[in-house]
């Protein structure tokens, strides 16, 4: 059923009917509707684009991931991608525009009115994660001196445009832009009519500058019940306004990246994807492991003596390599968390240690403890048992503290700590480990041989 | 400097001066205000929230992590927190309530308004994370008779109360509560005066029921430009308003758990708890991990005979082991966001692996090339090359197809994926991929000991 469905939407395209196509499109649900159309190939994408009308083009690019969604803007001629782009607000204008390549955005914006077009080139400069990048410069701004029966009126004759925009509150502004008030619109509501703006505002409004960045952004409505906030440049002129919602989203792509970025998925994979780009994005992190791991396990090669005397040995470096990554990668969890909440600063290393070894030495004995029964069991040789169980507990202590500082040393270094904790602590805790079990073998050969 | 600070809030506290302690607290920021909060003694924390007004006691209680909220709650005695309670909107009362035990839940309830106390209870047993459970009780509701302007008085009249809650939408009922139309207040404020509601209303509102799922929620609120969305019983009474911030807190809430349960970080771990329980929490999963290691080694001792020939093989038994995880849990993460989006439903297994084996024998042939040619240069002996690339090679593509479909597989049969997903793709590959080395190694062994 599925199969005929796809087909149907690619022949929906090759008809040319635009209208039967809008009906078509309108008949799906949202998820069905952008399967349907990351499945299509670049050139039906492309045709379909260009047969709808840009307000029906927009609805279907809003539903799309947005790896799919840049990939069909920059395959569409300059004139259709810049009559779809009016259709959106600023801050969407912008987000499509920084995701393209620079050429590919002139001409875009080559095609589009001078005015907007350079009010685009100045949003998408901004970097993404800035109050700057996830602004809109669609603003209701008033003088201070205003009526409130008089922005009532303004407002109803303006009130098709309001109705489509995201609006939550009026800018009070003096001499032409500088930012001094704030009104909630249920203010306006619920005052009389003969008050001027400067009476009722709210004076010297929170605001951010441009270039605050999303964290900023964050424990701003963290702390406020605010839907938007206004941004301003350094001499406090209004430029536009960031949602919470806009925040939110950023947010919330963030914390799902840290895992996608802990396995090294740094650039959103979607299966409609050609398969040799998303075997490139997985493989260029994989082969930093591969060389990662052959270092580490080098040190094995160094110790073949013993490891030939005590074959035993061999079953349980694996593990306790499995083990320690583990553990660490627990507490690497459980630092990048208190970041993100703000519950502990990049600086407070030894803050981080004295809570981990408490853990590390717990789990550590635990662990050991039971993966050493386990190997005097099997060996029927205590001292394997003492040798594996000793190199797993002092492992997991190592693993466990050095998991909790590295998202901490790394932050400060400005590294990004999702992508690098993992990589840098199965190495460390892999050399180490393998150098704890046969080196302790290695002093207790005798006794591990001779029974 | 800091430890000079966190000294300072328990002396606060001890010095007994509610004013002094409030001042104190609003001199801090957010975040520096939550870590000291977080790390008083239990006893200290009830004594600060007891000394504090209500309203000021639930300021800190919103800046703090959820799980130390609780516990926080849990020690007061239940006229306290019944107090504080009384402060908050109804959604988070019945967030707070649902997370502590019942018997802690039921003396609360007795010291609260027994109105107050029957609307919260109700609220508190729907599930967290559907609409009952994310749903607010406080709406604005007329009758759709009523006169614009006699409903922009009754909003005046009510204007204190209205300030202090997040209200965006009024919705309109007929015979007592059947929700029949919905209204933004904006469209009240940019309409005329003498309209009745049922004129202005659009009428049958988008709703959704007490049971919705928060997957269905964010579904609803991707497509729809709503900053809320009432929620109604079987017989369409509204119940209540599922905010967009409590949908997105909710989503943003999940997406970040899905990495830490990837690590069996169930429950929400903050360093200020006590060492014990943070060891147990961890070790939960640890411990099902490495009796799950022990079984996939045991095949590494099926083959010991083997080992002890060709002692190199020891080398590459812990890369091919890691390397194979590492490639799977790609492919979990990336079936994890498609299942997400919706791109992909549980039922496509076919789809995923298709797409995921072509990946699969490209990644294989890369980092099979690579450890093998590594092993040749390393024994000097082209066959172990061989060996260890074909079993790396071949283990990758069971990994990545694996990988793939777990997901799709444990969220069919109702298991988090993102906690199972990780122990068993490793236990299989570990087990998959010591059986390859080590049985084409056994079959080649003339080959790879001659030399």
């Amino acid at each position: 059923m599925n199969e005929a469905l796809e087909l149907q939407l690619s022949e929906v395209v090759h008809q040319g009917d635009s209208e039967r196509l809008a009906d078509y499109l309108g008949s799906l649900e949202p998820h069905a509707m952008a399967r349907q159309v990351c499945e299509l190939s670049d050139d039906d994408q492309t045709a379909m684009l260009t047969a709808l009308e840009p307000a029906a083009a927009v609805e279907v690019l809003d539903d799309i991931p947005e790896v799919e969604r840049t990939e069909a803007v920059s395959h569409l001629s300059p004139e259709a991608a810049a009559a779809i782009l009016h259709e959106l607000p600023s801050d969407e204008q912008a987000d499509v525009v920084g995701a393209l390549t620079d050429d590919e955005a002139g001409a875009i914006l080559a095609a589009m009115e001078p005015a907007e077009a350079e009010q685009l080139a100045q949003l998408a400069s901004y970097p993404t994660d800035t109050a700057g990048g996830l602004m809109a410069t669609e603003v209701v701004a008033f003088r201070s001196t205003a009526k409130v029966s008089r922005v009532l009126e303004r407002l109803r004759e303006d009130a098709y445009r309001l109705r489509h925009l995201d609006v939550q509150y009026a800018y009070v502004t003096e001499s032409p832009r500088k930012l001094v008030g704030v009104l909630r619109l249920r203010d306006l509501l619920l005052s009389e009519d003969d008050h001027t703006l400067v009476e009722l505002m709210r004076s010297n409004p929170v605001a951010v500058n441009e270039d605050a960045s999303l964290f900023e952004l964050r424990e701003l409505f963290d702390d406020h019940a605010f839907l938007g906030v206004p941004v301003v440049d350094r001499e406090s002129n209004l430029l536009g306004v960031v949602s919470r919602a806009a925040v939110d989203a950023a947010t919330q792509e963030q914390a799902a990246s840290d895992y996608r970025r802990s396995l090294g998925l740094v650039e959103e994979e979607i299966r409609t994807m050609p398969t040799l780009r998303r075997s490139r994005l997985r493989l260029s992190w994989l082969s930093i492991n591969i060389v990662l791991n052959i270092v580490a396990a080098s040190v094995i090669a160094c110790y073949q003596d013993t490891l030939s005397q005590v074959i035993a040995l061999a079953i349980f470096l694996p593990i306790i390599s499995d083990m320690s990554g583990c553990s660490g990668n627990q507490s690497v969890a459980v630092s990048m968390r208190e970041l993100a909440l703000g519950l502990i600063e990049p600086f407070e290393l030894k803050r981080v240690w004295i809570k981990e070894a408490l853990i590390g030495l717990l789990n550590g004995m635990a662990l050991g403890g039971l993966l050493g029964g386990v190997a005097w069991v099997f060996s029927g040789n205590p001292w394997l048992g003492f040798v594996v169980g000793v190199a797993l507990a002092f492992n997991t202590l190592i693993a466990v503290i050095l998991g909790g500082s590295l998202p901490l040393m790394l932050k400060r270094r400005g590294v990004d700590p999702a992508l690098a904790s993992g990589p840098i602590l199965t190495t460390v805790t892999d050399m180490f480990g393998f150098f704890l079990v046969l080196s302790i073998a290695t002093l207790l050969l005798p006794k591990l041989v001779t029974h």
